[in-house]
């Protein structure tokens, strides 16, 4: 079987990158824990570490499995590991000495992990390298975006097989299901992945009618009942019914890379206070797209987002109910689905060329159902591009 | 819509062991921070932090979603927390006073957070608390093993589905889909959790042919292919033949309770080669369940799978190529697919009345094919009971 590569290149620039902010923080290194940096910064996703010093000679221990590391992986000195304790005595056989002061990604790691590298590394400083990892990641190569268009397609082939499946007294389970398994046949690999502690990113979000008003733990306008209080969010065991709307938040994931979406959809006719309410996240996306590229101020975004709800009528449905309103209207995207930039109060970094977010204008009506549209840009050099192609009008069935 | 909530005495049953392993251990409280153990302990998975002093008096400190949260769970005293920066100032509050000594489970807590935690608890020491929660998770209630049975019931059923579906030239992932939204449309909630860090747990593997064959980065006797190096394991876009061996490991998660078994098919005949591997897992899987119940260490059963193999002649396959072999035979399950016990050498501990394990027997032959069998059973008063009732046979198909 023919296998998706990263091109060497890509991650050839990527290390240039980050030995360029090692040296910059006044690091002696870099030691990649957390597997979605490790496939990032040397192309495989097998159980290793990479070190990256300050200088060229990165070093890629794996425990397992070498053979196939070895072959996904363009960084060229590959050796084996048999527990983490040699990792010192590895780096200073290979590299020449141990560093002073070395970036680990303390987001991801476990505190349990941690004070072990820190007993294992006696004497060495560990700093946090999470925020420049993510700085570096935030801007998508010619390739990776070519990842998340290919995402964007299987999108639409999902979204254009709901008019064919949708029925009456089907459960949003259900649903989810038949789209999962579409999805999964086009190459998404129906895991999506999220960085954040205790945070979990997932396909199926279908919210029915009600169930589009209910909240849960995620930062999000809406929760969805979900299956259990063991899965708090989601599709559940709720029977879709006519005129209501039907809200589908589905991410794909394509090669490891992500796009995230949301469509409309009804079974019969729409009720018009929901259609105005749909019409009006359209055009709240239409005038915050209109200010995207490079230069714009990512809260700059976020408040002419806001500005179109309240002039539209819609401050007491935008982005949840009152009191639990999300603080964003967008999120980057890419090999996880929390990436900068985050289109958010606070957040006044300017968009930059290769940055790919996501834009969710929605709109909650406790006990009666949600309305939106979601789709994943990237950011070119005047303007912004649609990476998810699917319908963009309202469904009826 | 009717939910399952965790029943009040389970989850009473729990803190009271959760405040004597707490005395025990000479702490002053546990503060629980990992969502599933929140759920274990509290009832629900809501964003919060559960407090558990010595004495009762547990405080469930909910930052999304308060209202949510007070209905699932079982604990009285339920406050919104806006940051984890009150956390003293609320335990001080309603606890009367901060501990001086208390347990984190400090092997999923990032550390970021819990340098985090340290700052905002200075002079309180903290200890990991990870594997005092896990020895009291592994032993499940009639409730847990309940769920379990319901989860091991949608197995049936999925795996009653394949052979009207399998057909030649189908990929790997799209009879994996098939499954998926088969077992949705039952109630699986389409995500395992697995506590190991880095590490993912997941329904489709579908391997079929020489993709049983493929190692990667998991600790499992097969990983096969993935679709992609950023998700190298399971399903893949490989066309099922006629003839092949099609393994399919499909776990089940139902409101919150895993299982986890294995099945054989084939699309015509399978070669004798491949039926006699695969009779032998099932005489070793019954050498091992013959032995197991309270009372018989982990290891002993560990080591009788391998003499059986050796007995049969299937060194060479059994758990993995020679150097790739798997530590473990089976792995306890729950509301984790990593929990204790351990069937593997040097896990001396006896098995007890309540445990629940997955034992795995599988056979690798290297760019062939991999067979196997695999359920899931809970430890009885003097026997063990399989929770995984899908037809044991090959279907050949």
């Amino acid at each position: 079987m023919e296998q998706n590569y990263i091109p060497a290149e890509d991650i050839e620039r990527r290390l240039q990158q980050l030995r360029s902010a090692v040296a910059k923080r006044g690091w002696d290194a870099a030691l990649i824990v957390h597997n979605v940096d490790l496939l990032y910064f040397s192309g495989t996703m097998q159980n290793a570490l990479l070190f990256v010093p300050l200088d060229k000679g990165e070093i890629l221990m794996v425990k397992k499995y070498g053979e196939r590391a070895q072959r996904e992986s363009a960084v060229e000195q590959v050796i084996p590991l048999s527990s983490w304790n040699e990792i010192p005595s590895l780096i200073a056989e290979h590299h020449g000495r141990v560093p002073k002061k070395m970036g680990i990604e303390l987001d991801v790691l476990p505190a349990k992990e941690y004070l072990r590298l820190q007993e294992i590394f006696a004497g060495v400083q560990i700093v946090d390298s999470s925020s420049t990892i993510k700085a570096i990641r935030k801007i998508k190569s010619p390739y990776e975006i070519a990842q998340m268009k290919k995402a964007g397609e299987i999108g639409k082939i999902v979204y254009g097989e709901v008019q064919h499946v949708l029925k009456e007294g089907m459960t949003e389970i259900e649903l989810a299901g038949i789209l999962v398994a579409e999805a999964m046949r086009h190459g998404h690999q129906n895991y999506l992945r999220m960085r954040a502690f205790n945070s979990y990113a997932f396909s199926w979000h279908v919210l029915s009618g009600y169930t589009g008003g209910i909240l849960s733990y995620i930062d999000a306008p809406m929760g969805g009942m979900g299956l259990s209080p063991s899965f708090p969010v989601g599709a559940s065991q709720k029977q879709i019914r006519t005129h209501e709307p039907i809200l589908i938040d589905f991410g794909i994931c394509y090669n490891g890379y992500q796009i995230d979406e949301t469509r409309m959809f009804c079974l019969g006719e729409l009720p018009k206070k929901f259609k105005d309410a749909y019409l009006a996240t359209r055009q709240i996306e239409d005038a915050m797209t209109a200010l995207a590229k490079p230069g714009a101020s990512c809260h700059e975004l976020f408040r002419k987002g806001w500005e179109t709800a309240r002039g539209l009528g819609y401050e007491e449905y935008f982005m949840g109910p009152p009191e639990y309103k999300t603080r964003f209207i967008g999120h980057g995207i890419g090999l996880e689905i929390d990436e900068y930039p985050f289109i958010a109060e606070g957040h006044d970094y300017p968009l930059e060329q290769g940055m790919t977010f996501a834009l969710e204008p929605k709109m909650v009506f406790p006990a009666e159902g949600a309305v939106g549209i979601e789709n994943t840009f990237c950011v070119l050099e005047d303007r912004v591009e649609r990476l998810t192609p699917a319908e963009e009008e309202l469904i009826e069935v």
